[in-house]
């Protein structure tokens, strides 16, 4: 199956925003076995669209579209499919009572111009969104899949992995493809694939290795004949690739290093608390996405004022002497938050993220603590890059750390 | 000049990257005044790239191309210029001793299969890369002009500034483009696009609208022969969205309302403290991405358990009457915030985010209150979406209504 990914809007061609949506995607299709061969991205313009859609007619079995679904003028990706296809778009009263529908639980007036995202042509079928106005569209005429989805982000990958995967994997071939996700984190990108070696070159399963916020993904693909065969080639190379990499390894697929800290916690029935200076709640946030968050996240103070910190506990003369950026009040913040909230675990980060120097420390420049019942540990870093780069890697590197804590 | 994008390699295909290289080349035309038409990505296969590269010389007056310009196999986009154009590629003497030279600088010896980036067709001309071994090719020929550019994002952006732009200001009418951008927080985009009415389908300038996470933005772009005139479409065109649009504007271009914020509590010697359950702490994050934030932001105190928030300050007969998430309780939040903290404005958010009810409160039920040197106004909504999507809405609620606040 020969795929191409379509992406519409003009803010993509103003560079206004960058195309993540055919990135994502891109990741997506693999783990189908459809091999992709054109990315393209194309304004809000009828006829261009409708001439860029033609082009992908001709080529690709799959044409996969996000964007251009919206209520207003500029959408036109309904109207291009029309043309393209010859057919003529009607409104489905069904469709239109779930529009009105989603409005009214909102207690929204439906603006009329809505009435569009009810349409269909007869060659298509409306495809769930459960999260947003617009319906996607799918289509199968002539041998060909055409899929059209929104381009908000969040309900297009709701769309793709509750709706279209399923369509997509009752027209494939009965070959399996299976692929599992290791996470790492501790190391870079280049030093991991040095770890790995040859297992980068091998076919069955394939290895491929992204840079991602949380982390050094190594994606294993294996294709087989039966699901059995191909999940014993998974199991092989993971048990490779655990030997290879031991506890730099913090999960596999969809769980996340916040996940995995709280089942961490759970098990041993402690309760966490954070301090944080300069990523600005940053920390606490992340570990509030954690499933379990309300039975192990207690809460967070934050704070980069001098007198903050002291009411919350942090010693003047500590923070005259050491400065807040420093190994010795990072420490102290860990101990303090865990006292404060009375909780076992205590979680510390003081970063000078930029773009100034802050407090006397170069920007860049971060400190992360830990104390777990008394035991402390610390660390410090830099990163040359951008203030929300620096925050990001510190609540990072201080999960990576409050994880290793709890490993021992 | 109609222009069109091709990024060229096989990992753009599989998501291992992100075409920014695309974005940042879209944001730049829009200054030399030429409208772009097309972005496509394509894998490092000769025949579909030589397609690809036909059916841009087919519709488009320029065409960039960045990626496989390297010394490899899997560099073809010499090989496709050669194909698409029936011209034969020859090393040029002069190319061929600057790259020697280039690999005896480095004491390095120059692998042969290097000779290829010596290369040239006769319509093309060799492009300087200071900082790289590929020249890039600029070709002329038929009334078109192909760019062709290396993939690695710093010497792509070094040949464009100090090479691409001179040669195409050469070509150029002298027409001009600003483009100016109004962000406006409080309604939906389709409400906005009834209330600004006809000037959605006005040309000078053209308006068009884009749903974003910090709001509704309206981007006015205006075309003329010289600046003062583009200028006054575009100040013109702002008044009128002003008149129709009131307080609902609250910045422009890169301004954010977290920003604007800031300046309105300094203008006014107002510091501010936060205190947030069930948002994890983002409100707090937000506010520290202000520039001024180390000068108004006093803090966040972040926990959805009770026990917290009493010891923080709120009444436990009051969470048990009304329960945490609630107009009550998220009004004395505000309150205990700002005399918790010292500062003159208490900003507080009671989310439950899901995706379960939390606290007897529908996934979805959000609560937000401001208190403004003791006056307090709360509000709530209710977005049925997940769990990041109904936090970052109630971050985006809560800071326009401290914003309105702060308007009175």
């Amino acid at each position: 199956m020969k795929a191409e990914i379509l992406s519409i809007g003009t803010e993509l061609l103003l560079g206004q925003i960058t195309d993540t949506n055919a990135a994502w995607l891109a990741e997506q299709l693999p783990t189908l076995g459809i091999d992709l061969f054109f990315i393209s991205q194309v304004g809000d313009n009828r006829s261009r669209l409708t001439e860029v859609l033609r082009t992908a007619w001709n080529r690709s079995d799959l044409i996969i579209c996000t964007g251009g679904l919206g209520p207003t003028e500029d959408d036109l990706t309904r109207e291009a499919l029309s043309d393209l296809l010859g057919e003529t778009m009607v409104v489905q009263a069904e469709l239109e009572k779930n529009l009105r529908e989603f409005f009214s639980r909102r207690n929204v007036r439906m603006p009329e111009r809505n009435l569009k995202q009810a349409s269909l042509i007869p060659s298509a079928q409306a495809v769930e969104n459960p999260i947003g106005t617009a319906p996607g569209w799918w289509i199968e005429k002539e041998g060909r899949v055409i899929l059209a989805m929104p381009g908000v982000p969040h309900e297009m990958k709701n769309m793709w992995q509750t709706q279209a995967v399923p369509r997509l994997r009752n027209r494939l071939p009965g070959e399996v493809i299976l692929s599992k996700t290791l996470k790492v984190l501790g190391k870079g990108e280049s030093i991991i694939e040095e770890m790995v070696g040859e297992m980068l070159s091998s076919t069955t399963p394939t290895l491929a290795t992204y840079a991602k916020p949380d982390g050094v993904h190594l994606r294993l693909t294996a294709k087989a004949q039966d699901e059995l065969t191909a999940r014993g080639h998974i199991f092989q190379a993971e048990l490779e690739l655990r030997a290879l990499l031991g506890t730099l390894i913090y999960g596999v697929d969809e769980e996340t290093v916040e996940g995995v800290i709280g089942e961490m916690l759970q098990d041993r029935g402690l309760t966490l608390a954070v301090m944080e200076a300069g990523t600005g709640g940053l920390l606490a946030a992340m570990l509030s996405d954690a499933p379990s968050s309300p039975e192990f996240f207690r809460g967070g103070l934050v704070s980069q004022q001098r007198a903050m910190l002291s009411q919350w506990g942090i010693d003047r003369e500590l923070m005259e002497m050491h400065n807040i950026m420093s190994r010795e009040v990072v420490e102290a913040m860990a101990t303090a938050a865990r006292q404060a909230m009375g909780a076992e675990a205590g979680l510390a980060i003081c970063a000078s993220a930029g773009p100034d120097d802050f407090e006397g420390q170069t920007a860049g420049h971060i400190f992360m603590a830990v104390d777990l019942d008394g035991t402390i540990k610390s660390t410090d870093a830099f990163y040359r890059t951008k203030p929300p780069e620096v925050k990001r890697m510190a609540v990072t590197v201080a999960l990576n750390l409050l994880r290793r804590a709890l490993l021992k």
